[in-house]
């Protein structure tokens, strides 16, 4: 049995507060169980340097934990001057897995910012973070297109993500929370779209190893939970999940 | 008339929601009108080089924004590598404010952090943070004297602030938002205690500046002010309020 | 008594030596008591790029400490490869007082930059800066005057800084040395101008509090204490101080 | 056809060159195609803070490319006073993947160094350092078995990565150069032990998604790739091959 | 007699192979005795900004080691985030030597980025870099040349560097290894021209002294060193040493 | 003629103030023409990691300037937040060069910090804070060795410096200020000892070369030059200068 009752197939209460924030072009506070991320999405009118003149937009992503969303207080990484590997290469992720969802050419020589702040910690928060940016992107360019900056909703699918592992004792589960995910032998982000395509994959054994068809359960289950994400998803956006729906048919 | 109706010596609606978050030994949510900072008090075992060996405790706050707490997107200090000159000078500031109503004496070697996180910003994000934090301390110092780590609270006083300042039009106002704060020719941060002493007094007439009768009533404004502030902390603390009574009268 | 004999309202010797480099547009050595500060004002033909396109001047400080200005060698802050918070504060307190008796619409596209340079501290270094860098900066200004580049002096005021406190023994003090600024229970810095208008007024009781009695008693002494300064800087500039004062009448 | 004439399931010409430096206890030149790296394993006799006193080893990895490795020339990153997001990413990967095969409880308490330094690139560089780092890792353990710092080599099996990719226009490919690796619409490298199971899995569509089919054909050609990259490292290892081999049994 | 049986005036073993790296204008890797350096000379089609606008060129070079090209790992200056100043000094030392036989005015508004990584270390990486990057630069700018980017070859004559230094027991002594310069008392970098100019010289007595007596001699045998490094050189260029040679005449 | 009237082989003005500050065990203000620095020698209980152990002492020297000591305003090397080549290659001079004159054994485990702080520049910064430090060090060695915490004094020989070069038109000349430094074809920064024997030797051609009998003619400039500045230390010094001078025929 999991240490919080669930099914192995079961997901944390997920429950996504739109417009959370009162100054930025989309806004959600997300949380996963005790998980809890701010998701802000800012539109800058202009490219980084490496895409000026080209028509296309670009979407880049920061992640940051307040000092107490964790048990043992963190450090600020702007004490210390800097950011860390795991931060990087979670906007990294965040950043590309948006970007495969959007049409850039529709969107212009502008950047969309997203703002993901962990208020709160319990495993999952790269994954809850890809989940709500998703919606505060879908709001903001939701409200760009109805003042006609773009001549349609430059969105083409929807996307969630959630996490899958190995636990020693259980076996394979669904949405990890901070003691599960301490203890799994195998741990995997998986990003996926509303048709059920794969946008990244990140699966790794840390001092352990998986076989294929360990593989093909987390697969599964992934994508169970990524199917749940979503309806959660368009729940919370209303008429707008409709014109993503309408877009995804055209693709 | 100010911008938002109030009367020129009337406070923003203040709520401060206790035990915000799951993990800190004591953290709040503050909100004064439209700014929402999230205060969080830590205590750690043990207290920087220079008071080693003393018996004597420390406070120290670090203060920050989320990028999209204010109306443009600001950069996060982590990316830029650095702490801005403003940061700094607020957390000296509540760093020191905090100190003067504690015995650090009884607090022992341990240091207590404080992070106030600006959620959202609209003018007053420092002393809202330092009225938010107050509580947060005494929430962690209050668990911390139940589990008989020291013999009492070692709380001597309640202590709130807020701002006053001069606008240009109306006068001497109360608890400036931030397009009162932007006109304001005057602006001044006071941080008082319960039994009305000062402990801060920030005036600043930039580019501007201020005789002694005009002095006089902003001081008696903010004085008024942080009187109703720290009847809301009264409030949200309940019983703990009556053990800070019981110090403040001893001393 | 006071440690070094002086009344509680007297001043330490104060001497300024104007012209003390051969490169600035304007430069002092300010010496009161044992603390020694060169200032620097230089004349830059630009602003920041917030400003830029207004018409308008800038004027911006910086203060920094020789290693040995103190009895125990600190170390550099080039060294540390950051400016610390206490430097920071400063730097802004210094520009923000110098900025509110300069006309900047005078000035034009300029920035005045201040260079404070601690050659030796015992107390009060960021108040002797503000009264030095005020003279550092008049004589830059006037130079600039004087080659029809503006079209009168764009001063509108005296400025000058001092400290005052209270000394746990003695009581209320006026300009407090090192040794009394380690005792003090309550430590103030206040600049004023030549009609003796507030610009800038700090008080903090680190570890203690004050009323508003013994916050009436510091202001007369810093009041005291700053006449006196603007005398000794009237005498400093001679001719160009004339200039001010009747500038100073026609505001 | 690719752009090389190689078939779609076959590798760049690979070459291990063992011993390739003086000073480390152990280290390589792999050549995959042109891409080539120089990988040193060090051994040091602590670990770091997090592990101490737990009697377990540590592996940690470093990666950095020269400047004209590629064929623009890249800034270095101890010039530009920080490391990117994509060094940070790899560093991580390379050191998680090594750590899966590694006995770190008969290691003891050392920390096992491995530098990966890019001589030049033509694509693949990550993989490269990975399945030449494993090499040079497996020299220096062996150099200390012989000495009897270990009672037995501490490796359980073999390791190496390779990347596999869709290109737009062939299909499913093994082993991308850089041109390929510009044109793929989805990218992957997995790194895979001599038992055939997976380590880690890192499958991205920039822009674009990919089918569960898609992710099994993937696998497939990396599986290939991998055994035969194997293959290369037991002869590069000679004796030291069959002891990794007899581990890899005991399992 | 000298550790690995040298004269006290013979060089060790040096080796120039050209064009080692794929992507580069110009490259070389030297070898004198175990120090091996990878130099790398790029063309960038733009100059500093305190050079725009006169027509001239730059030349500018940059040093590292590889983390174990020494007996003891030593940590990357990128992770250090900062590079040390026995780093910025041969830095500055590399491009300075190389400006003084280049006509910049002939190479209009470009520069040359010289890399030189040090693969592995044995003393005398600085002169050996010196040596190598004139060759690799020499290949570049030959490289424009024939591409008639310039009317003729911009360089001015040949150039070589090596070390010479006193041992307390063996005297004056050529090109010393890392044990003999462990050892030195004085240690001298020179640098020289085919026509047999100094260019730069740099002897410093760390907790020594010499005499006017020992610098001759100390001269000397660094001029012999030179001239043969010079002849290695020319074998390296094959016909470019022709076109420097006749240059080297009409000055 | 030389631009300020002096003969080729005449050092401008040199004055040495003795104790200029109030806090350091030893200081001086040395002037040189137009350039001043402030050199002071502090000295602490303990040495740098590699040294502990020993009983061995150690010299390391930091070398600022103020931003307005030279003609166009410098930026902060601490506002830059890092120490630009040149300013390591001075310090890593200044601390070599003195380490050569005195006895760190009898030191033992301390340090002794110089701080040069350059007020105003004219040329010949770095050599006018050789010559500074030395005196403002021997200061600080004679306090310790009074109060008996050396056994003697452990300086062994007098060190100053001086710059020669290579004026295009007039030829050698000894003491470069600004200006001719900014012409000169070759400058080389020399250290001596009282005896007469090297230290350091610097010379470098920027750009330019200089012959074997150029660079004699050099020698014997600095080496009169050298004569004369240790004349006017042992001036500053009185008393102390005899023990120098004792221990010098020791040696």
């Amino acid at each position: 049995m999991r240490i919080d009752g669930r099914q192995n197939d079961e997901l944390r209460p997920i429950h996504i507060e739109t417009n959370y924030l009162k100054h930025p072009e989309g806004s959600v506070l997300i949380t996963v169980g005790d998980t809890k991320v701010i998701c802000a999405a800012s539109i800058e009118d202009r490219v980084p340097p490496f895409l000026r003149g080209q028509g296309k937009g670009w979407i880049t992503a920061e992640y940051a934990m307040l000092p107490r969303a964790t048990e043992q207080r963190n450090m600020r990484e702007s004490t210390k001057g800097k950011v860390s590997g795991r931060t990087m290469e979670i906007q990294r992720l965040i950043g590309r897995a948006l970007r495969s969802v959007v049409n850039l050419d529709l969107v212009g020589e502008r950047t969309i910012w997203i703002d993901c702040d962990v208020i709160q910690a319990d495993g999952g928060t790269r994954t809850a973070a890809i989940s709500g940016s998703y919606v505060a992107m879908a709001l903001a360019l939701g409200k760009l297109t109805e003042k006609n900056e773009f001549k349609e909703l430059p969105i083409t699918d929807f996307l969630a993500a959630t996490s899958v592992g190995i636990d020693p004792e259980i076996g394979e589960i669904l949405d990890l929370n901070y003691v599960e995910d301490s203890k799994a032998s195998v741990d995997m982000n998986i990003v996926m779209t509303g048709k059920g395509k794969f946008v990244e994959l990140q699966g790794t054994g840390e001092e352990s190893t998986f076989s294929k068809d360990q593989l093909e359960q987390l697969l599964s289950l992934a994508e169970k939970g990524i199917r749940e994400i979503i309806d959660i998803q368009k729940e919370a956006l209303g008429d707008l999940a409709q014109k993503v729906l309408e877009n995804e048919k055209k693709e």
